[in-house]
């Protein structure tokens, strides 16, 4: 079964890959079993474009909340693909360009380079970002967009197959730009949500060095928020707890942290300015 | 009667028509009566602008929600008509154009370009794309806009016919915008209704072997839905279902994503926010 | 009587009259005793900036409902003037401008032409689609709207005559930009109000043979809207029982579209989206 | 007293005045008395222009509803002060400028010209369509209007005088944007306010030969509008007056588009729409 | 002590301060003991900037209703200073530039000179008119803001020290505008409140000739307002006068005048347009 | 501990550090337990960044109050790093920039500066100034804007690491604009709460001279402000202070300004105009 490469933690990159390794750290970790589905679905998209005959293009939305993994997990589909033109397009890749109108051309090349390969890949990362969103106004690039959108719908040209996997970790804000109607499909990247799959990511990740020390961290994490929902994401998970190694007090600058990051939100969900 | 070569399912496509034949790659389906009606309509205005005196232009829009293959439907009625001048305006063709002007510009000649022809026909492909619409805000090209309502209502010179057909999955929008109005006549382009008319869709297109298998289809979809009502453009539900088949379940997991097209909207009909 | 030679139906067109007779493909047919009025009323305004002594410019503006024949009555009158300079500023002779100081460039050097006549006569088009009006935003050029109504509003040099016959189908909207101000009178072209009046125009234009086939359709349309009202503009009128020649039921076609027209406006006169 | 020279009805205009004379064609006609008491204010402005030491500048805005006379006022006072340097910026004079940036230049010329001339007299024309104002948005031009604002209030270099006189039909739109307050004072011009003063003004024009059709004209008018009140423009009067000498039945005629004019106002003073 | 100069009501200017003397044109009258106040602050800033170690640049802002002396109290310190540099920024000096960004750097420049002269001060005149401030939309210049309130904040280089006086009559609109908290101080500038205070101006400025004269206007004007409060700048006051000097009744025009200023606003300091 | 060196409060600077040890005049008083508490989490991150393998790059917003002193901490943070590579970027180094593109791209050009360093400290202060927000509109940069949040998310290439310190007395807005959500780590900056830490600002700053006076200073806040609450950047406190000095009656006059900003804000924490 070709799904079943995708279940190891570390997977060996080729020495092309970096900028795909690069997107992943700390490797991927399986504290739960959404994340072998998210895999198989990718994989099963990787699969159409290269063998359906009336179906050589598809666009695919990574959709989570921020720091979910979106981004690692698009690197590691496309890594497992063994297209052979895979391409990330990134924020940092376009911050250089003068304007809105160089960026949308510098997005259209692109495209029209990934049509040259037989079979290609393009990950957009973060799509809020490449269309210059910003809630107040609000304001983003209309050009941008509307060159986004119509790329993803079009297919390449005969002889060649296309997959796009984008990302983004505002997805209302797509649904009432209409952007989502654009996708073929969907899938949704979660947060780590409880006690139990975060203890899984500090045993796995290996910041703490022994359960008992995961034990500690994960006793304050409860005090601190009086429960076991977390709802944070995993790479804030461990990068907090690697910096919180250098702390004076591991465990409680950690849970402390955690903590803060929870209740920025009020009971209802709504998001609490912080400064109040 | 020469609207009876239309009720063929698949078209002997000539050899010019290459652009006219990727947009049905599916060929034309007659899954209810009302796709008859459309081509029946489509040829009307077809005859109507070759042989009329003083009606020598006429401008028609097919509307309806997204998928229901407006674009396919149009692209037969160009290919039925056999006018010597047929050009497809899709936004692909756009998104290369520096800004808004130089779209403008393109869009003036081609339509400059087609009344030179005796008798030309234009498709124009997604108007909501073409005048760059996004509903935040809301943005558009308003001098896209102003030239595409004037190209519409403007005959070409005489000894010149001209046949446009222009197609949306935004008529509220279009309605809100005036562009409505531009139009000589309208064609309304339904997706697929319920269960039996899905029925068809999936036997005549062949995606599934056996008839036992489009019946665990539409039960695992009626399962998923609780309904015998669809909704759903026959263009998704050709991809999905070509799709499920490198799945491994496939008669479920086309459910699934039947259901999930269904569920983004309440029962009032308004759209959810997929990620809430 | 000066005013006498207005009320033939068809008058014979000049050689040099062929933009204005394009405007009027279907002649002027008196459906009702509105149609003199205005006719009157637009020689009188030629007579007097012909004869007076101080009020050498005038600007009249011809508004109603979409399709009414506002244009086709404007270039009658100007066809009737006799005046030596005569043009017609239609926004298909703008569309070809790149932006709107080209547009409004432009716009002045025709007002710049006519000063050089004695006695100059202008058209101006739909002035909505001058000044690029739409609704949502809205969004209009505010330089082409100031420019016109700089315009209208200011006298030839001496010697120099000037008449400026403008239409437009919004009234509100122009009320609203404090355009109409700027017009010296006013003239109002009303729809085709019932089916007599329906009945005239069928009648006169002859698109149907008989008067048992004028019955018919008037009884077919009387059928789909429960009523003798019609409220549906001449042009629409004419255009659609031409293309309902070609149909298979020709009554039966034409009360539909017919229908279809007046059916998009609620009882309280508010537009319903049709696709709702 | 050298206000006295004022109160004759038709000044000789000298051979240099011929743009300011074009503002009056109807002369200045006395129909109440605050038609004297304006032209008092004028020329006291003038003479502290004149004669006072520290006050070498002064800007006034004459104000009033639309054709009430403000243009033909402020000509009138100009070509009375003698001043060696007098100029009337209106909006025709502006048209012909590309954009905004270059209509504030030429502004700002015309003062660096004035502040040449030891005694200057500027006429500022309309200053709502100066600053491109369109309540719609609403949208005007912001560097014109701060350059206006900003010129209104800088006195001229040490031993220049400078008078400016506005005119403006949107006084409320200038109180809003705060304009009002970069005059110096204000003149309110008032409209023709009921039968009698009306009847002053058709008898001194002359336009209806006898005062016995004056009084046909003016029963008219009472019986279309019931009233006495008129509240319309003296320049609305005198050219709907002169219009309606060529039309078949000029008393008629006139009452009718008088009563016109004020029933666009309903009892509340608020604007109805013509169209509805 | 050195703030007791201040005090003398007609100061000798010096010969290069024709600049500053022009912006005083009436002098300084001590019509209550605010100004004093004001005069001792200012001249207290001025100390702090030449002497203080740590504290080599402070930025004040004088606010005040309009006319009520902002400008001319900004020049009296400035003189008063003997700074080796004072430049005065008004919108007169202004008005030539191009646009915003032309502006912009150019205000940037005048700091940069200043930053050559060990000891600087920069008066910024009518800050709301700098920045384009325009109460509709609103609308402003965001760059030049962005500018004002840096250039504000930041300190001269070492061995510079540097005052700014900043003047303006919308209060609200720098508190909205988050531009008061760019101020290190502020000086609130008072119009004239009462009949007291104003018969101090009359008397002290000797407009009307005889104590009798100032009485009777002071008569008329509690007449016409019947009130002994006043609200108006000095500015106004003493303008209104001198003008008042050539009219036909001096004591009654001024007040009458004055009215006007006070009735603009309804009883609830809201203001009233003019108009209506 | 390495944490220990932060302790003192006045800093001995080196000799290329000039432009951070302007950033501090008043050096670092340790008026409360949260400053240490600020500068070990500072030096915590700043380790971080040295020592930690997948973490080559942390970004932290410091935010609190005007004036509370958060520039002067992120400098002295800077400062006890050592960083070969350090960098303060300030809206004054900007403000020469011409516009928003020139801006975004000098701060591009700074970071891939910072690139090249092994280890690098870029302290971006004020970010609601660098992007150009007001609150007006609101308006902001959007360019800016969003090349500040990619870059602030973006790691250096590898072998390179990266500490960014920002600041912000907007916090909300910068919620607002989903900008925090960019950061990985915040400090908050208080403000001096009370006059017991009103005290000790004073106490250890020395402006005042003797014990006595520091308390005839505070005896004079509670009496103005009513309240042992203070809630005044000590910025604020200090800049007063000094100014205070020169001043008739020091005491009195610190007191009536520091009570002057309180008092802007009404009991309910609502900014209050001034000058209402
Ligand atoms: N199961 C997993 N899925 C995704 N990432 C994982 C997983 N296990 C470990 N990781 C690590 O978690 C991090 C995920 O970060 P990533 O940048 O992909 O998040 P993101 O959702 O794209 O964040 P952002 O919203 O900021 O774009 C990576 O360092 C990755 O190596
Ligand atoms: N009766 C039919 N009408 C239209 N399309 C059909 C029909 N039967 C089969 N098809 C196939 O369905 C697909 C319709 O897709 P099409 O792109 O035309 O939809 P659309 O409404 O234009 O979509 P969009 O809203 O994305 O523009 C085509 O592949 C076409 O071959
Ligand atoms: N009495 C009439 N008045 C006007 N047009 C008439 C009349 N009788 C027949 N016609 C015909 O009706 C048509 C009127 O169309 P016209 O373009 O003038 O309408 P319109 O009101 O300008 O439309 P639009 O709102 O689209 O600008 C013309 O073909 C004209 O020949
Ligand atoms: N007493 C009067 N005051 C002003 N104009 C008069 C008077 N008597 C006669 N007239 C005539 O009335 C006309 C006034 O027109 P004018 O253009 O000055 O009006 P307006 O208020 O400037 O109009 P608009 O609002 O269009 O600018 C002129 O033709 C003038 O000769
Ligand atoms: N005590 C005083 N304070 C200020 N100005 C005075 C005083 N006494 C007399 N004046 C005179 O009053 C006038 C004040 O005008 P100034 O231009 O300074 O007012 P302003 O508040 O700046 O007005 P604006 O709001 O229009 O900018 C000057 O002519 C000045 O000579
Ligand atoms: N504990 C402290 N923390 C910060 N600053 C201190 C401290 N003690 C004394 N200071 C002095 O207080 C001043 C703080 O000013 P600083 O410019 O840092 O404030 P800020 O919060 O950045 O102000 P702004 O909101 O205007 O940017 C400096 O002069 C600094 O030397
Ligand atoms: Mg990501
Ligand atoms: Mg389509
Ligand atoms: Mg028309
Ligand atoms: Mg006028
Ligand atoms: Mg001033
Ligand atoms: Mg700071």
């Amino acid at each position: 079964d070709f799904l079943h490469a995708l279940s190891e933690v570390k997977p060996a990159f080729g020495a092309d890959d970096s900028e795909l390794e690069d997107a992943i750290p700390y490797g991927i970790i399986h504290f739960s079993q959404s994340i072998s589905a998210i895999l198989n679905d990718g994989m099963l998209y990787v699969e159409n474009v290269r063998q359906q005959e009336r179906l050589r293009h598809m666009s695919v939305l990574l959709h989570g909340p921020p720091a979910s993994g979106k981004t690692a997990l698009a690197a590691h589909v496309a890594m497992k693909s063994d297209f052979p033109f895979i391409k990330i397009i990134t924020p940092a890749s376009m911050v250089g360009f003068r304007d809105e109108v160089a960026k949308k051309d510098h997005l259209h090349k692109i495209f029209t380079d990934a049509y040259k390969s037989p079979l290609s890949l393009l990950i957009i990362d973060n799509i809020e970002r490449l269309i210059e969103w910003n809630p107040v106004g609000p304001r983003l690039s209309n050009s941008i967009l509307q060159a986004l959108v119509t790329l993803l719908q079009t297919p390449p040209p005969k002889g060649h197959r296309l997959l796009i996997l984008a990302t983004t970790s505002q997805l209302p804000v797509m649904e009432q730009l209409d952007v989502t109607t654009a996708f073929d499909r969907q899938i949704r990247v979660p947060a780590v949500q409880n006690t139990r799959e975060m203890e899984a990511v500090l045993a796995e990740s290996g910041t703490f060095e022994s359960p008992a020390d995961v034990n500690e961290v994960l006793n304050r994490v409860r005090e601190y928020t009086s429960s076991e929902r977390v709802g944070v994401g995993i790479k804030t998970i461990l990068t907090t707890a690697e910096t919180a190694r250098l702390s004076a007090q591991p465990a409680e600058w950690f849970a402390e942290q955690i903590a803060g990051q929870i209740n920025r939100y009020n009971p209802y969900g709504e998001r609490v300015a912080m400064g109040e």
